[in-house]
């Protein structure tokens, strides 16, 4: 048995990059969990700015988020078109990530899928305030599906620096936007979706809501 | 405003390295949490191997722990010593971790210190079975301090990979160990401490326990 060197720490190996995001979720590769989705979201419905960060369009929020009993502060949301994360292989046409932390630096992001259908009118007030700098009426709510059922894994800030330190919950409901607003968000990215990461025998878990709409 | 480039992501800028453990933790420097310390452990008081890994004693274990509400599986104990994190600047003859894993991968070691007094029977026990496979009594809830008021961050393995996606619960009371005990610990490793790591601005939480003995 090869005794660990405490006399040369320096060169002990650092593993890091195997829990990156965003991932390929299938339902057949998930656990389904016996305790429901619990996902209590009390957002602010006035965000403070809406701009093009060079990554995408991020609106400044505040709100608190209880996930499964932890408490987590909402700190902003932002739009990727086309969706990052895949379900059963396929894509959506754009994803938000609703980004929170906890009291000790823990990352929470909750993802919704975005499908063409009906204006979102959260998406025209976004839109219309960008690069804007005063606060404004903002229906957060409309942009969270009815029904919270959700896969949850372990993964990655998925824009440098790519920190591995972020709880994934992502919906698996989408709710909607309309053509023109999919399409302003193309105007200003052609497409702004990370790859599809390995899961490397990451767990993944799915929480089914209690009373699906 | 420069734009993330998606079309060359493998370019990305990937940051790890900057949540690495064990960490000198003091009181002057951690927020003190408004909710009580809450650590419920539910250990097997039978231990399934004790042996040497070349970073120290392991001793195999399971059992329940519930942290803030949330369930872990006890996987194994170990050993160092010195003790690795330091509190106030000081370290202690050693220290015990705890490693938990939760259904979705999230690891969380509890980490108690030793200070030599009282010959302790749970360590007695586990030297005496030292590199026999059968299973064996092991009074774990005797490693664990009365008072479990503890210190919370967000840290890593202290040993390669150095993973950092652990969370941290360090105990600020410590349990007693023969100074002979202590004296077998060195016999195997003179020391088997890692250095402390740079703190880099993460929050360091206080949580004291409800009624401290």
């Amino acid at each position: 048995m090869a005794k660990l060197n405490y006399e040369d720490q320096e060169s002990w190996p650092f593993e890091s990059g195997k829990r990156q995001s965003p991932m390929d979720l299938h339902f057949a590769q998930a656990k389904k969990m016996p305790s429901a989705a619990d996902l209590q979201l009390a957002y602010s419905q006035v965000a403070s700015y809406a701009k093009d960060t060079g990554r995408g369009i991020e609106v400044g929020s505040s709100g608190q988020a209880m996930i499964n009993q932890r408490p987590f502060s909402l700190q902003q949301f932002h739009f990727h078109a086309p969706s990052e994360h895949l379900l059963d292989g396929q894509d959506f046409p754009a994803e938000v990530h609703f980004v929170h932390e906890a009291a000790d630096g823990q990352l929470a992001v909750i993802a919704v899928f975005l499908t063409v259908g009906q204006t979102s009118p959260a998406i025209t007030s976004i839109l219309h305030q960008l690069g804007a700098s005063e606060k404004f009426a903002c229906d957060v709510e409309k942009l969270l599906p009815k029904d919270r059922s959700y896969f949850h894994y372990l993964g990655s800030l998925t824009t440098p620096p790519l920190t591995e330190t972020v709880e994934w919950y992502v919906m698996t409901h989408p709710v909607e936007l309309s053509a023109l607003q999919l399409k302003e968000f193309h105007q200003l990215y052609e497409h702004n979706n990370r790859k599809i990461q390995a899961m490397n025998d990451r767990p993944l878990l799915y929480f089914q809501a209690k009373e699906p709409s």
